[in-house]
């Protein structure tokens, strides 16, 4: 088998090798319990001399693999450990400060929830229910969250929801939500206390009562009552009969003039590294970096209802197994990511990434209106997508790669809404009644996406340019004059947001400038204008992510800082991250920078989000600006119906359209 | 042949009748000069107890067909006349003020264009370029716009461009802008004056100087240059065997539980009129209403650049005709337009509209990881699509319906750019340098939206929603909690924009509950947060666009109110739509209203825009918000393979992927 490229997904036999190089360091009284193995990401400086050499030939380094394991002993010791899996020995390790815990692992939540089901303080509390035949109790294990910066145990919050379609698998527990919340430490499983929920318009708790039997809002087809015959949906068939467009060889993918490396990672499901469009560098690596789910109704335990859904529990490791003709349509090209148990053993996440061509619609058009002759070429876009499911929420992540050299960073969040228990007649200002004696709170999405630049090389500087209103003086006498100022982000922090003067953000290379246009080549990045955090900034959900906080943020690169809220956020106390590492100190103009997009949206829950929420979509955009000396799709052949063979509606047939678009080719 | 539904696009024996009748109506030495016939849409109050008889069956009312027409008489006059094509005789004939004037007709601006290269005076600064064989002079006519309160003379102003490509028809003459620029009086075609075009960094003018030869940069497969082989793009064909999944029966289409009925006109391309989904009303019209795109450049003449691409030439007559497989993959139903030659005589515009499904991705999943079963269905949308060429440039209009019950407006730009000319080494603050010696001057295009909805019926009510932090208390002790904030627009006026508190505009009705959240039915109208119109407000651009300064307005519904800047454009002084109708008496609380949702943008091109411009997209989306009692879309089938019908990319064919989700169905 050969060597793994330096940006190759990790390998079963390497995650094999470092979990036996960890545990040959500790007694084995130690119990040493894995909760995540991956790659470490390669030295930059090492790898701009990599890539120039994969780029002009010539003999390549080697560069040793390095993967990190996060793993507990003695039940309760949090320690990380990196481990040099070419040559085969720990490099370091180390023992984390009391109250720092790792992500959760799969293997773990699953056994706890048997674990806490059968606790006799959680019997008991289900005995006081006094359930009819068919309905049993079922338990969602959540992050416990922040709310005492003395708590040092790792601990682990369970809702509790009743099942109901007669034991049917998939019946909708979300929409029965229970009362009480049993709280464990994670391992020891020591019970640690019952909390209970409010039902009413305040905090007031009321002990268990026997279950009030109500409607059960059910997604599944077998249980959800709808009749899926009645859209009377035709199939709508996606082919390429002469094979895709792309090829991939190995981690290395190339189209239509783009070519990237990808890899999955635990934590963040995939990340691009190595970008570049017609044979020029734009990007050395994106991801999604991290994500804040803080909810909005202030009652105990909700206030710690604050998932970080990459940090806390990983994003590649729970990812879906993708399905043909199910998440992705045409002709699919299928990645897998790397699992770990307990033990250390790896196991595969089949088709965790898909990656795939579409149609997009018109990418640009002219009629001569002279001559009726046009121009026009189709947008196909490639797609890469992950997918995961966090307990009841999933989000879509899609990177499209755009033929005109953009590249659009799509986020769908679909899933099932967090849900809390409401009475009969009661209504909440911080919640929407989604069903019978259900109410789902507000919550806000803020994501954080990693967009480390090579624009042309690494020594980039970002710009945020404002469209301001000239003066009314006798080069402006009619008032309709207006400019674009710019400004350039000197040190590591943020920009503020600025809608109302059309505030665009770009990232330069103040070295290369543009033949045409006589300014700097570069890339914008189209942030959409958000509601940031709205918790209190003494909060503990705003110390926790202080990326939730502004939409761009800009730093300087150092190696191994990947993640907004810092590398550990299970029940954090502070964000170790950009509140860290945005310092207003480092220099970042025309430097090796790091530039990082907030997407927020606040989720105020539709009754129509419920049982299972149809998308909602959020973009970030990277389009080339005075990059090209001219459109760089000009080379796109031009769309015609023999190429793509659609055909008339019935009705049509005799009608006047012709199979092509006119022109004088 | 049947009667045309109350709805239907006017048809050619209409406008032939009105326009005999007009005709008729005057005594020929007025040579009637028609620029514009269309339908009326009928009075609303009549539609309501049409489309009730309709849905509960009965004898139908005959509703008369009543056309406009815009003309002119003795060459300058300028009228409108309403015509009673069902029983045919003119109903009212109004001679319009002087100073009002018409939309542009397309045959005149060709015959304009033509004399105007062959006027004297044109002519003697044609001879001063000393152009070299193989080059040629074009023009542009262009909307003469306002900077004088007196001038009344309906005016044009011709852009001139050198033609290079020895002849070519598609080259880009964009590419090659002239500094002179006749003004002549339309239909007299009398020379007014020669305007000159600055070229340095301010406004001073030089003589007409012989051309210096510069590289033309061109979009034309013949001659860019470019090799369309390079990228070795393979067919991606979508295919529907068994049809599409709606039907269309006259100007009614449905599809996937939506109905409407639809109707190309000659000034907003389409409308889609009394919309329901599932059997519930939502909308009763949605249109394009109008679009203003004003210049940045504060130097005469091109202060004057201040297009109403509605108004002023009309969106429907200058409409695409689309074609197979170019502008539309798919089984496409197509729908044509009508178009007037000056003396009255009706034309096909064919293909004017196209009507079609396609897939986005997922609309919703969810995997229940104690299961791994997952239910998930794809994003089926369905789209009307129309595509108006206004010389240079060219704009996209999608109306997509989705199965979830929301409607997405998108617009994409596309085109070429408005050009000036520009001197070597010179560079200006309000425009960028897009080719050798050209400048694109920085612009807006701020298109308004008119949104006339019937929320389970006409009473409706336009409300905003703020998301804001709550106080610290001993409710809220951890200051994370926040709710939700409504206020309701009471008074016909505007809604200010507020996205830090994520406001989102809602349409609903009061006197309809939702039997689950308890709260009134309605829909959410998502308008991006964006930068409103520039130019001073004592401008002339402001005071003929007060629809471009804000983003969300609210009128009380009348009838024939459809046009956001008023019914005349073209010159015009001062707007006579919303800066009138929106005017803080009306009372519009559950009220029969109508919502203009203004969708800016300020374009800073790119030099990637250039020749020809890559689509810029921008959406408006409308979605249910608790008014179903739990998401709509539950009714899909599950997507699958054998559905669906994709295929492994070569490498995956050994892989773990499996046919089909895993689902317990």
């Amino acid at each position: 088998m050969v060597a793994p490229h330096p940006f190759d997904t990790v390998r079963e036999s390497e995650v094999r090798l470092a979990s036996k190089l960890v545990k040959d360091s500790h007694p084995a009284s130690a119990n040493v319990h894995f909760v995540q193995i991956d790659k470490l990401d390669p030295p930059k400086n090492d790898m701009k001399k990599y890539l120039e050499i994969e780029r002009t030939g010539g003999k390549l380094p080697s560069i040793p693999r390095v993967l990190y394991a996060y793993y507990y002993t003695e039940e309760t010791v949090f320690n990380k450990a990196l481990v040099n899996v070419t040559v085969g020995h720990v490099i370091t390790k180390t023992q984390l400060p009391k109250g720092v815990c790792g992500p959760l692992l799969p293997d773990d939540l699953n056994e706890w929830e048997v674990y806490c089901n059968n606790h006799p303080a959680v019997l008991a509390e289900i005995e006081k229910l006094k359930l009819p035949a068919g309905y049993s109790v079922r338990n969602d294990p959540w992050i416990y969250a922040t709310d005492d910066i003395n708590e040092k145990r790792p601990l682990c919050q369970f809702f509790m929801y009743v099942a109901a379609g007669n034991g049917h698998s998939e019946s909708n527990h979300y929409s029965l939500p229970l009362k009480f919340s049993p709280v464990f430490e994670c391992f020891t499983k020591k019970f640690i206390r019952m909390d209970y929920l409010p039902g009413g318009f305040d905090a007031t708790l009321v002990p268990t009562q026997p279950w009030q039997e109500v409607r059960c809002v059910e997604y599944h087809p077998d249980l959800n009552g709808e009749d899926t015959t009645a859209r009377d949906v035709k199939p709508l068939l996606i082919t390429q009969p002469e094979g895709p467009s792309f090829t991939v060889d190995g981690s290395k993918v190339k189209w239509q003039g783009w070519e990237f490396r990808i890899a999955t990672t635990a934590r963040e499901g995939f990340a691009v590294y190595n970008v570049s469009f017609k044979g020029r560098q734009v990007f050395y690596r994106i991801s999604l970096s991290e994500m804040t789910v803080p909810y909005g109704d202030p009652r105990a335990p909700y206030h710690r209802k604050q998932a970080f859904d990459l940090g806390d529990c990983g994003f590649g490791t729970n990812g879906n197994h993708l399905a043909l003709g199910c998440d992705c349509l045409g002709v699919i090209k299928y990645m897998d990511g790397v699992g770990i148990h307990a033990n250390g053993e790896p196991y595969v996440i089949p088709n965790t990434v898909c990656m795939h061509e579409q149609d997009n619609g018109l990418l640009y058009k002219h009629v001569n209106y002279r001559t009726g002759n046009s121009v026009l070429a189709r947008k196909r876009e490639f797609v890469v997508q992950t997918i995961a499911t966090v307990a009841n929420y999933e989000y879509i992540i899609n990177l499209k790669f755009v033929t005109d050299g953009s590249i659009d960073i799509e986020t769908r969040a679909t899933g099932i809404l967090s849900t809390m228990p409401i009475d009969e007649n009661v209504r909440v200002p911080w919640g929407t009644i989604v069903g019978p004696n259900v109410m789902a709170a507000y919550h806000q999405h803020i994501l954080s996406f990693r967009i480390d630049p090579s624009i042309d090389g690494h020594k980039n500087t970002v710009v945020y340019d404002d469209a301001l209103k000239m003066p009314k003086d006798e080069l402006n006498p009619f008032g309709i004059g207006f400019v674009s100022d710019r400004h350039y982000v000197e040190k590591a922090g943020h920009v503020d947001q600025s809608p109302f003067t059309n505030r665009t953000y770009k990232i330069i290379n103040e070295n290369v400038i543009n033949p045409i246009s006589k300014t700097p080549v570069g890339y914008k990045v189209e942030v959409p204008p958000r509601q940031m955090i709205l918790a209190d900034k003494d909060s503990f959900n705003v110390k926790r992510a202080k990326f939730a906080t502004e939409a761009v943020w800009v730093t300087k690169y150092r190696d191994h800082e990947l993640f907004a809220a810092g590398e550990f956020t299970n029940q954090s106390k502070s964000d170790t991250g950009l509140g860290v590492w945005a310092n207003g100190v480092d220099d970042v103009r025309n430097e090796d920078l790091v530039l990082w997009a907030t997407l927020g949206f606040t989720h105020i829950p539709r009754v129509e989000d419920f049982p299972v929420m149809p998308v909602e979509t959020h973009n970030i955009h990277l389009q080339p600006v005075n990059f090209f000396d001219r459109n760089p799709a000009l080379d796109l052949p031009q769309s015609n119906n023999a190429f793509n063979k659609s055909s008339l509606f019935e009705s049509n047939k005799t009608s006047s359209s012709s199979g092509c678009c006119k022109t004088n080719l």
